[in-house]
């Protein structure tokens, strides 16, 4: 970019290939983070990540990949986002997420609040049919409303849930709703528990929506809502790897909140997991 | 309000009467920061003012008063605010002010962000003719949008400038802003540096308003911007005494983010800042 | 409380109903850590867990309750204590949770330091016979003195085994003492370490009293002596749910130092436990 | 100490002399913190500050003087106390304090919570007439009792008054206190705020008392009850220097809670000023 | 970059062209902190800068400048360098900084500890002659060695001192360093107190040094060896006011350390100075 | 030491005795931390244990054994190292580790960066025939160079195995590293993940080198590169137990970063594990 000799250290995510137009996936930063009803700072989500990934190896050994030598994505960046307005961060998102569709790649985004997930599942239903949304999360996600507003980072599910039908959605890890969210998932049988449960989905095109507040908050303290009693990053990983076969055309891991995580633990996990989830896109 | 004999520290500001009806004065917590343009967090400000309060003293040495004995006030606790709809909060906050003025008493708004300053003088403005805001502040605030919204923190003077006129309008502390904010200053002379400029405002009926981030990010650095350059404590004391008698109907006093600090030196600061204003108004 | 409409945020921890004499359990927060021997801050956890219960849903998917419709607790604030004086924080303590019971109401005991375990137990043996204690804990806590003081918190198991003997302690998790306790532990057989060694337990009336520290430091680090090798979450919730159909007639959740955690996981995972404990109560 | 070779980091206070008997000035660590009204901690400051001091240098260019090569002194370690017990915290502090005056040489006392230097002061008195207290600090300190307790580093400067007479006290920086306190300081005239107002005290037997949060919070945020309004660093300095040429007796720097300054700055700030203490002691 | 319509955020400081060709200033990361000898952290001060320039506004009211409009400049990156080897990162350094002034451009850099500076130095002396430097800064850095090294970052004046001569070298804010230290700089008064001590360099080529610990700690914390009694930021502006109308042919702000000002505040400050040395390069 | 009564707190590792010479056992502090690739500061680990070592007990009931009682060790405190230059890091380490085995005793190494510990091999083969190192670590530190330096912590073991071969190399935990790396551990077959596969080191003399970061990042978030998916502490200390009956006789505890973790718990958890390793030893 510079006429100077370096060397220099890259501005993208670690491994990222500098060419757009011939990587296959898309990572897409969203700094969103104003429907959240806790504490807010997701906005510096995808930017932690990024800059914790210098930590980390691109060489993933459980899945025996090298992000940098065997998969081919690009760092778009972040999106800009005008605070308080719901719906115009929405339609920038799907607008962006519809580009990368149309020009044949996959989104890996990286966020921000989980609302924005609507966004990227409704521009993703323009070119798949068929499409099922697995999602890990601590929360139901399952509200109508939150405080009078639809549009909320607690009710992203039931959004999607309205365009694809809670037949096509699987929800693993939940441990944190109001009752009326915990019987729709009774009702409809969206938890998963054993990962068989997912095998009605293998001839499905799976969304992968990561809500990081899936994983214990002793190791993931950088979110928004914590809760106790999640995965450990073991598990999480079986999950990932059995899913290594399904047909996966997009994913999100979103909700990361770097100012809360101090040490910069919950940053640098966060990198790790969207080095893995590369591995399976 | 139990049948325990106690003793038991107070949930209330410190000093707080238990009554309403007979205080003067109602300190009213507006947690609300979504259309900040940096980091969030001031929606925690009025509990971490009221959290560290105990650890300053009732007496203030500055104005020889006592808060507890001399004052008369009530401590309304916190509105609550549906997250990401500027409008909606704007609406509660004004109707509840509207409340405090038609019950004869006076506001001290504790923030929150600085653009729900706007709905407090528009109920201010029902009751009370020849209004005029004196604003310290780090920032101008003075834009007509912010990534196209037009309810932004960062615009709340302008739009307060739209009611009663930049001539009615006083700005201590300025020091960041566009190059179009800073003409705007100019051309309107609001911009004040001497505390006598603020004579002609002597017949006024005046509402405070105290950005926090007036004072150096050294002592404040609780706020989700710091603007280096600010004014000391001492400093910012003298103002205030300057304007013990001045006719001040009502003030707030915003932007502070408890979280960012960890060391709760900008909450014990905003307490006790709460305690000096408490004595001038 | 005041004429204003609002809405309102609570004061009270989540959940809480305003009426004490209609209510069933009252949670007392009793702010005090002056005889701890690493690092102070229990004083604090009290308020600490109630300003992170806005986080938590009332619903627990746990024990499938919630603690707003099925539970009828009233939250009644913190106990005030001199400081260094630790006969007085425990005769204070003693004297209020008398309150409670001869009201006929249960106590839900947040701590401050576990020495005030030991007056909640001396005022429950008023009103109850055939008192089992069951007690959550790292450690031991059954030294006859600490540096030469005999009412200090390593020491509160000492004082009840004086008052109700040690065949009527159960100890879970413990893994940090001296080695005179742990032979004191083995004599007496107060290590449970099966649920079903609680049984002989079933038809007495037992204190719950749980210290955070029996969690791990990864989930918990908001204690004062923090020791590696503790339960996780759901491991903690396995052994609550066990003691669902115990006969229990109080309990306590001790030793929460929220300014330790800065993350707030640990103030937010005592709100959890609080609403599972008002779940079994 | 051990037969290797090193080089070795040193354990002690930088500059500090390994030989008691031929040195002038004992630093002695207080660290007891347990009649403290808001934060704990200073039971961790001496340890703070000698921690820190490897980041200073000897050389202090404020007074011209190495603290290595052209001061004497000896760093006798941290007491240990009996945690909630302020009488034997005190009584163990005066044994040891008188200790230093028997062997002929002088007290810098590092805290850990202002109340020992009550005991520092009795024991001062077994050796010296005519002694005079010079207390630099925010808190006026004057309280006869606190909560009902008499013994509380609020009121360390009423206990020093029984014993010398408000006539030989003199108050610096005070911004902070009960009205009763500040009208005691008004009656006799405690309150120095001009260097030659001092000038009485010249031949006195000075015992200069340095509670850290004369400093302003901005600064000095590592203690319990932080106050803006404080003194600059340099400010501060100017005193001392003014102090140079009085017959100072003994000195202590009390109240470094270092936990709660995160950055260290105030532990550095600290070390930095026991060294120019011990430049004019 | 990318076929996506954004609008994204950008990667680079606030205000950056995305030309190099057409810039007259490059902005040159200097991630490197290997030889410090108290707190490292500095290799993430170009970083943090960058991040933090988010929240500042591109228009300077100190200089009544737009570093978007007025000021060309472009953000290279950080530099990579191998760690434990100052020579190389020496070299790395001298190499690029070279490549700025052979491209006829003016370096503007972002640091990484002080000791890279001697590289800019030596890269600047090919291209210009009468060359003196301006340091501010808390410390001498006029080490001949440290601990047995002879690069180290409390020496980089020393070494520069070898290039140019103390005459042409002045030094603003000193007030930490070893009795040798403060020796040569009175030997060659280098220190200079007052703006018009610097007349005498209004003929030379003036390289511009910030150490941002000539800051005060209370301001700036995120340094490795924070020294109390430094500049406030408008004392630090008003050098910088004088020094407009010099021939500045280059500057760098070094030795941010970001991860230990967790607030956040130092990044943002260093931020804004780097607003400000761009309005006088 | 003086001629105070005290009683004084240790500056030692708790349990330490006080003479060198009727040791069996050397705790050594080696706080260096230059060649590592993220974040710096395990040069202050070793005093970051200490201090942490008044927390915990002298007694473990994992291994029923009190360092205090039944451990004879002496603390030898912090080499001093010039920082910047590796080379003399490891000479002066390896001539202190020598001195300690010319006087018959056995090195706990407490750091500081993993790269010494290549200096306590190297030292050790001098005294023993037949060395097997067993590893706990999250990297493989195989690499032959890393950015063109072959002196760095991601090395250790590449150069530990020039010294003693692959065959006498044993690596638990491991989970990150380059893919050459793994390429190496599997041709060697250095990882075990069944404790029965150390059966075959039980005739050797063995070195124990113990990295923090082989536990999951939830508990020891205090390390510069962190790595989720790691050990809980009861994991690792049934792989010390099972170690127990080896012919230790040497070991080293590595990469405590304290600054990172801010609560403490790293600190408190490495001090915990010296006292477990005492215990084999």
């Amino acid at each position: 970019m510079s006429n100077l000799s370096g060397p220099f250290l890259s501005k993208d995510f670690i491994g990222a290939k500098a060419d757009f137009n011939s990587s296959n996936i898309v990572l897409l930063g969203m700094p969103y983070d104003c429907t959240c009803s806790n504490r807010a700072g997701t906005r510096f989500g995808p930017q932690g990540a990024r800059l914790e990934s210098v930590g980390i190896e691109t060489y993933s050994p459980y899945f025996d990949k090298d992000i940098d030598e065997d998969i081919n994505f690009f760092d778009a960046g972040d999106l800009e986002f005008p605070f308080g307005n719901a719906q115009k961060a929405l339609d920038i998102t799907k607008k962006n997420v519809d580009e990368i569709y149309s020009n044949g790649k996959k989104l890996l985004g990286v966020g921000g609040e989980h609302l924005l997930t609507l966004a990227s599942v409704e521009a993703v239903l323009k070119y798949f049919e068929n499409v099922a949304v697995i999602q890990f999360d601590a929360h139901c996600d399952l509200r109508s409303q939150y405080l009078g507003e639809s549009l909320t980072h607690s009710g992203v599910m039931y959004k999607i849930a309205q365009l694809i039908g809670y037949e096509n959605i699987a929800q693993i890890g939940l441990r944190s709703g109001e009752k009326e969210e915990f019987e729709t998932v009774k009702k409809y049988n969206t938890l998963k528990t054993k990962k068989e449960e997912l095998d009605c989905f293998k001839d499905k095109n799976i969304f992968l929506t990561l809500d990081l507040d899936v994983l214990d908050p002793s190791l993931m303290s950088g979110v928004g809502t914590p809760e106790a009693g999640g995965f450990g990053y073991v598990e999480l990983i079986e999950w990932l790897k059995y899913l290594k076969d399904f047909n996966i055309i997009g994913a999100d891991i979103m909700e990361l909140a770097p100012d809360i995580d101090i040490t910069k633990v919950s940053s640098a996990t966060c990198a790790k997991l969207i080095r893995e989830v590369l591995c399976i896109l």
